[in-house]
């Protein structure tokens, strides 16, 4: 890996300094902020996480604060994701489109109340553009970023992790839900939710000063639960399926494309910007979509760019995130496939840097 | 220096190749691209760039391109700075303001024609913020991000360099100046302009496939001239005072703050968005402003995050930027000093993660 110049541009988080003393080693940049990529290696972060529990910091998971009379109306033109019946707890994963349909980002919403709302996005500058409909459209809102930093606790002990310093209660929170919980006196939010499949809770933690504290009481805790700093898991978060905007999907891509068209079935929201757009890719089907792949042969190299996927000769899509798993005993990986060679089972040809491969079509996540 | 975890997400570029056959030591992560830090070391790149002449892969300095009939009337939307004297040759430094008079960005402006803009960005997706107020406010232009990657020629010997290449023609090309130049039967459009106070040029790679052949014309005409791979030069900038949005300011600081007041003045732009907190800021002037900062004592540490300015106890501004300097022998700094502790000779104190400096209030760019 290649040496990352880290200044004020790149920003620390209000854990960035237990991350370093957990002996971090290797960072990504995500919303202009430091994100941990690995610990002790990525093979033994992703068996520690199934097994155990670990805390996340994924600050640069940056909240959007949407807030007055014109909130609910704002993230309704963002997303073809209808939220008329969302309540004052839950949480939803919008795609969120551009006048074209292309993607902007694929964050959370975390609604408060009708006038009150989060997006906890992915890595595009998202501030802009709702500030930039809210802006050139007149909107009666605020738009800014909180000083929110979401610290997740992923793995099959977080329940455990959590009721002891949080109380019971915790393990009641329906997955999607939020609620309010208390840490020295300050109420924080927290959610049944996280980028991994096995389980946890996010908790977006208000006011920087108090990340230390909060991450100190977990580990406090966890002593005897084997609770150790992890990170999104580049093997774990592609068994499952995860997908990673700017990875596996761009601003070149829809939503039906990312294979997210469940998001937009039904009563496809009007007020969605694109929602035109879409709904006439929704009457045509997408031409390529996201799909897995297992790629024949040991460990393919670390997947720093796209990978051509080749049939006869011919280009039919593109692999964009891909890894030993252990657990499967193949190569996993996501890539976006022409609809003419999308099938399930399919046999197809990878390019990658070490040279071809053979792969086969698969679902996301990928079965066991 | 910590590891990058480099993916599809933290986008190469047209010339990531060549900079890794080059022997790059160092990445930051700008615009969600990769840019060069270093590449022998952050003081032997100083001195070559003040001495020969550098080719610098800047493609992270993405282009938002805005096309239509509206285009002029929302460019001036974006900046205070008045461009209705700009004709179609010229690039601008424009500060980016929102509603609030704060900074999104400070961009270079190339106009092309009254229909047709290029807003060359520094760290932060404007794309989304023009897009936004386009789309709200129902603009007549296309906002795009096109294939467009700059490389920079910088230092003494840049002239000698291009006109090698390009013809002598080049040679005559004014400051903040663009016209077209062609390479392998190509157009592209080249500026006198650039991240450095060598001197030197911009070219505006159209299309990612010439990004190498283009490279390895400038490298082969120049072998005499000792032209190296070289980048943004963390010494340099900080001596000839050129700011680095997200570093030395953000979006909690105003263009009077930013030390950009020359740039609003006279008859500023009424249909900047934002004109009137800066109309009411010019009167009562700035809090705080941009400021060098000679610093005692030998070489400061990297400066990783903002470091406290002290005066008899009380904080009175912060470091954004500092290095040490071997031309002017002396700790080089930025920060955003008070108003009341702001003038120039000033003696202050600076809390260095090794301790506390004595420092003194200087110009910028740093008198030689």
């Amino acid at each position: 890996m290649p040496n990352l110049s880290v200044t004020r541009r790149t920003r620390s988080t209000p854990f960035t300094r237990r991350v370093t003393e957990a002996g971090v080693k290797g960072y990504t940049v995500y919303n202009r902020m430091l994100l941990p990529t690995v610990f002790e290696n990525v093979e033994a972060d992703y068996h520690h996480l199934k097994k155990y529990v670990q805390v996340w910091d994924v600050a640069c998971e940056r909240q959007v604060e949407v807030k007055g009379p014109d909130a609910a109306k704002l993230i309704q033109m963002l997303t073809p994701r209808n939220l008329v019946k969302m309540n004052n707890d839950q949480c939803y994963y919008i795609p969120v489109v551009d006048e074209t349909g292309g993607m902007l980002n694929d964050p959370v919403a975390v609604k408060h109340n009708q006038d009150k709302w989060w997006i906890s996005i992915a890595d595009s500058d998202l501030l802009y553009w709702i500030k930039g409909l809210a802006v050139g459209g007149r909107l009666n809102v605020d738009v800014f970023e909180p000083d929110v930093s979401p610290l997740a606790i992923q793995g099959p002990k977080s329940d455990e992790l959590m009721s002891r310093v949080f109380g019971d209660e915790i393990k009641e929170l329906k997955f999607f839900r939020h609620r309010k919980i208390s840490f020295n006196g300050k109420e924080h939010t927290v959610a049944r939710s996280g980028y991994s499949l096995q389980g946890g809770f996010e908790i977006y933690v208000e006011g920087s000063v108090h990340g230390e504290p909060l991450w100190d009481a977990l580990f406090e805790a966890g002593q005897d639960l084997d609770v150790r700093a992890g990170c999104p898991n580049g093997i774990e978060r592609i068994e499952g399926g995860l997908l990673s905007y700017g990875n596996d999907m761009t601003h070149e891509n829809t939503p039906y494309e990312a294979g997210l068209g469940r998001f937009c079935k039904g009563d496809t929201a009007k007020d969605c910007i694109g929602a035109d757009v879409l709904q006439r890719e929704r009457e045509n089907g997408p031409k390529r979509q996201i799909r897995g792949l297992s790629i024949s042969g040991d460990n393919v190299p670390h997947c720093q760019d796209t990978w051509p996927v080749i049939v006869d000769g011919d280009k039919v899509g593109q692999v964009t995130s891909a890894a030993w798993s252990p657990d499967l005993n193949t190569n996993v990986a996501i890539g976006m496939i022409d609809r003419t060679h999308w099938e399930i089972g399919n046999q197809v040809k990878v390019k990658t840097p070490d040279g071809d491969r053979i792969a086969k079509i698969s679902k996301l996540p990928f079965p066991k």
